[in-house]
């Protein structure tokens, strides 16, 4: 089924269209290529909904967040909103700053995202910071473990189900969960954390999926932090004694290149709860 | 003779200001350095005048085009202009907004431009858009290929009749022409397209080319879309079996970085018409 | 002593808040992971205090300066002051437009730095640009050199004296100076140079380095300064015959990834003057 999924991006090319940050944009770009689809960035009020509306999926994505480009957010939101284009919301430093705080929050009440995607921490703040709690696990840890798995699950479809997107918490176990069932996934490597940006990357790559396979948001949310993780893993293997966290960064992107929906079905490893 | 205008970019080290996206900045950079050039980005109205007067070249790349920096462009092309400096315009999406195709039309208006290069719908919107289609195909195709090379020359002649710039259209073939006299480039690498950006860099190695040529802009400007189609071949030749996009972006920058006189000479593959 | 100061980077984390250009920006944030860092890049004057509140470190870095950033990179480093973190100053470009040695000049005068870490030139711009020169000799050479060196170990102590901070002058020598020693650095390679943003890279990560070491400035600053010499000659050791200067990028971080106590100290070559 991931494997489908997959396919599907490379058959139809989704053009996404990316208001992001400025650290880890070029890997967005390159990483968009390397599953299948193609990147715009464009963040000027001017143009963010004629883009829009030429793209067919968007990722608003809140790091190096500035003033300049919010109303851009918005208006690029609520267009693709119009045009029924999935949206992907990747809070970064929701928590952090009041400005990225509320820039997140005035986004899920005004945009309705097919997908959210952030750490555990980001999107606890998201949950709990609009001050209407109800249906959310206020008790949820800082990181999800085999552990804290359910309570992390419960939280999610809550959360999901008060926004109506799927809501994608990755760290060493990841979190997919619409308000009905959740994919619990156990690709990645410890050492993707080392690299930055492969949270932005993720995102940018579930928007391709979702916009590839738009009755499936959940399915192809899933399947797109699958395909991460396990790139993670074969970029990973192929780490030579001299490699570091540079090398690292392109040998994730290349497995994304290479990666087929046969070595994803056969690595994806996940339980759905 | 490509090769000597190679060599005198590599003993000239021209100094290129430009004012360019945030998605493959670094790449622009990292390529002027390889080709023997060097580079200075600087995008705000307080300074770009003088980071003009200060370097050799300049370029204009419209991709994440920003109202903030619409005016420093402006200022620093028409500050190149009096200079005598050599201005390379990327027309990045021109046709896809219209902040992008306005701000391209009034660049090409109000800067007298050595070379526009950019792909060949977006050269059709600059020379389509002003509405002023005399001596300009309207009927040129989306893509240029051995049946539509003869049309498409004459379209790039015209425009650069109109414009007095030389004429880069990149694609599967890239065309080079001034008024008279067009260069037909078949190097390249269709893997090429999987790269973000490498529109932007050989632009930005465009720049370096006519700006330690200065009274060959053609020829330097033909000079530098062969050497970005020889590396693209020689980086294609370099890929392992687990290299992605991501590996062959850098063999395109480390080629161009090896790359010789002679050996461009040597792979060079145009004709001219 | 220099292996002890890395090794309390790796086990202290030092979180450092960068304010910015978009040029280098990337691989920054990848160098501050390599080291044992982390980074943040905000620049937006509604967070800007915050997030350096947050960190542990600060870096202001003038490449792409803006108007924009200039109130929020004053507030962060004023906030910085306050919290008694340690601020680093990377002013890139002063000397070469007064954007840029204007504000170089007034965050020196705003902000108490612990270390300002540019090549010779910036130096020299920023402790001549104020109108006051005494205790600088004005006739440091454009290059250190072995012959220039005790001029020039001269003139970095006198601005460390004037302005209280670690002076760092990279080049092909580099000095790091407070107002009683300097640590003369023989590191590195000449290729370095052909790599966009070593210098960037350094800030970052001198920042990491004298965050984890508040009490030694001087050493931990010269610290980095070995550390980065180092992992660029053992990069340069890397280098297979088609690698060139993006694969060079890759190996100088992935070094520095790998690059622990010992090797350092085994590695580094220096005299203290």
């Amino acid at each position: 089924m991931l494997g489908k999924l997959l396919d599907n991006v490379r058959q139809r090319h989704p053009l996404v269209h990316n208001i992001t940050n400025y650290v880890t944009v070029n890997d967005c770009a390159n990483i968009l290529l390397a599953c299948g689809g193609s990147p715009i960035m464009a963040d000027d009020m001017g143009e963010a909904e004629e883009i829009t509306a030429l793209c067919g999926g968007l990722v608003l994505n809140l790091g190096t967040l500035n003033a300049r480009t919010i109303p851009a957010m918005l208006a690029a939101g609520i267009k693709a909103n119009e045009l029924g284009h999935p949206a992907v919301l990747d809070p970064v430093g929701a928590g952090a700053s009041r400005l990225r705080t509320d820039t997140a929050l005035r986004l899920v009440e005004q945009v309705r995202f097919a997908v959210i995607r952030g750490n555990i921490s980001e999107i606890k703040t998201l949950a709990l910071g609009g001050g209407s709690t109800q249906g959310v696990d206020a008790d949820v840890g800082d990181a999800v473990t085999k552990d804290t798995l359910e309570e992390a699950v419960r939280f999610a479809k809550g959360f999901a189900q008060k926004t109506g997107a799927v809501i994608a918490i990755t760290g060493a176990i990841d979190i997919v969960a619409d308000g009905e069932r959740a994919f619990c996934i156990f690709n990645g490597h410890p050492m993707m954390s080392s690299v930055t940006g492969t949270g932005c990357q993720l995102s940018a790559m579930t928007a391709a999926y979702v916009t590839a396979n738009p009755d499936r948001p959940l399915e192809a949310t899933a399947a797109a932090v699958c395909a991460m993780g396990v790139c993670g893993e074969l970029a990973q293997q192929r780490m030579g004694e001299q490699d570091g966290n540079s090398s690292y960064r392109n040998y994730i992107i290349d497995a994304v290149y290479r990666l087929d929906g046969e070595t994803l079905e056969r690595h994806a490893n996940y339980q759905i709860l």
